[in-house]
C-alpha cells in the first residue's frame, strides 16, 4: 500500500457506522453517516489555496483529495461538539515512500486547519498523527476488503498521556450510486 | 514491542468498552466488561494440556497467559450468541521475533479450540488471524498509553471476502485492585 493506491481505494461513497467511547464517563456514542471521497487535481484552486497558507513546507504535494460527510442519524443531537456535516480538503506531501505530511483544511479533533504526520505501517495501515492546541489525535485507516475499511481514532491530552476518547468506524462502500 | 513485553503490558485488570457493528443490518451493540489477564508458567497443568491437544506443532511455547472476562452490562441480553463470561488459556509458539502461532483453548468467533497466526506490525500492533470452520477473524491490539489499549476485530466469511461484523474495544487498566 502506498499513498496513491490508498487514495485510489478510498475514493467513492461510503456508509459509515461509527462508535465513540468517552473513557472517563464510560459513555458510548453511535453515529451513522455518509462519506464521499474524491480525488482532486494538483491544479485545483482549493488545493493551491491550502498549500499557500502553510509556510516552510518541503517536498512536492501529491494525490490531493476532498472528503465530505453528513450524519444520517445521531443519538446525541444536543451535543454541540458533534458536527453533523462538513467537508475538508486534504493534501499529502510525501517525505518518503511511506511517510509525510498531510495538510487538512479542517482538523479532526478541533475545527482548525491542521498539518498531520502520516505513515504506512508494514501491513499498509495508514496512521495519521495530528497535534492540536490542547490535544493529539491518532487515526488509523485500514482496508479489510476491497469495499470495507476500518478507521479508529484516539484523542489524548497534549500534556501527559491522558486518553480522552476513542472512536471506531466501519465503512462500507456504496456500490450503487 | 515483542511477545514478552506485549504479554507483560497486557497483564492486569482492565475495564473494557466494546462496540460491535453488524454491517449487513447496520446494528450497533455496546458492552461494558471486565477483563483479567495473568501470565502462566510453562509448567502449568492447563498449558501442558492445551499443547498436548495440538499435533504437528513446531517450535517452543513461550509466555503463556490466561484471560478471563465478564460483562457488566449488555444491551442485548436475549442474544444467545453473546457470551457474557468466560475464560481462555493462550499459548504462543513463536516462529520468529515478530510472528508465530497462538493456541487458544476457546476461540473468539466460535467456541472451539483454535490455533491462530500472530504477527507484530512495524509499530508494535499485535495482529491475530484465526480460521474457523465458517469464518475468519482478524484481531488487532495496540497500546495507546501505558494503561490504555485498543482492540479491534473483523469477522468475515471464510469463502469470499464478505465482512460480517466488526468490533472495537477501548480497555483501561484498573489501577486499584
Amino acid at each position: 500500500m502506498n499513498l496513491q493506491s490508498f487514495v485510489e481505494r478510498s475514493e467513492g461513497q461510503w456508509r459509515s457506522m461509527r462508535s465513540g467511547h468517552s473513557l472517563a464517563f464510560q459513555q458510548f456514542e453511535e453515529v451513522l453517516s455518509q462519506i464521499t471521497i474524491e480525488r482532486l487535481e494538483l491544479t485545483d484552486e482549493r488545493v493551491i489555496e491550502l498549500i499557500k497558507t502553510e509556510s516552510g513546507l518541503e517536498g512536492t504535494p501529491d494525490c490531493p483529495f476532498r472528503m465530505e460527510w453528513s450524519a444520517e442519524s445521531d443519538w446525541e443531537p444536543d451535543d454541540p461538539s458533534e458536527v453533523s456535516a462538513g467537508s475538508c480538503i486534504l493534501v499529502p506531501i510525501p517525505s518518503s515512500e511511506t511517510s509525510g505530511i498531510l495538510l487538512r483544511s479542517v482538523g479532526y479533533a478541533e475545527a482548525e486547519q491542521a498539518a498531520s504526520h502520516y505513515q504506512f505501517l508494514s501491513d499498509g495501515t495508514f496512521v495519521l498523527t495530528t497535534k492540536y492546541g490542547q490535544s493529539i489525535a491518532e487515526e488509523r485507516i485500514w482496508f479489510v476488503a476491497e469495499h470495507v475499511r476500518c478507521r479508529s481514532s484516539v484523542l489524548r491530552t497534549s500534556e501527559g498521556s491522558g486518553v480522552l476518547q476513542t472512536s471506531f468506524a466501519s465503512e462500507v462502500r456504496r456500490l450503487s450510486v
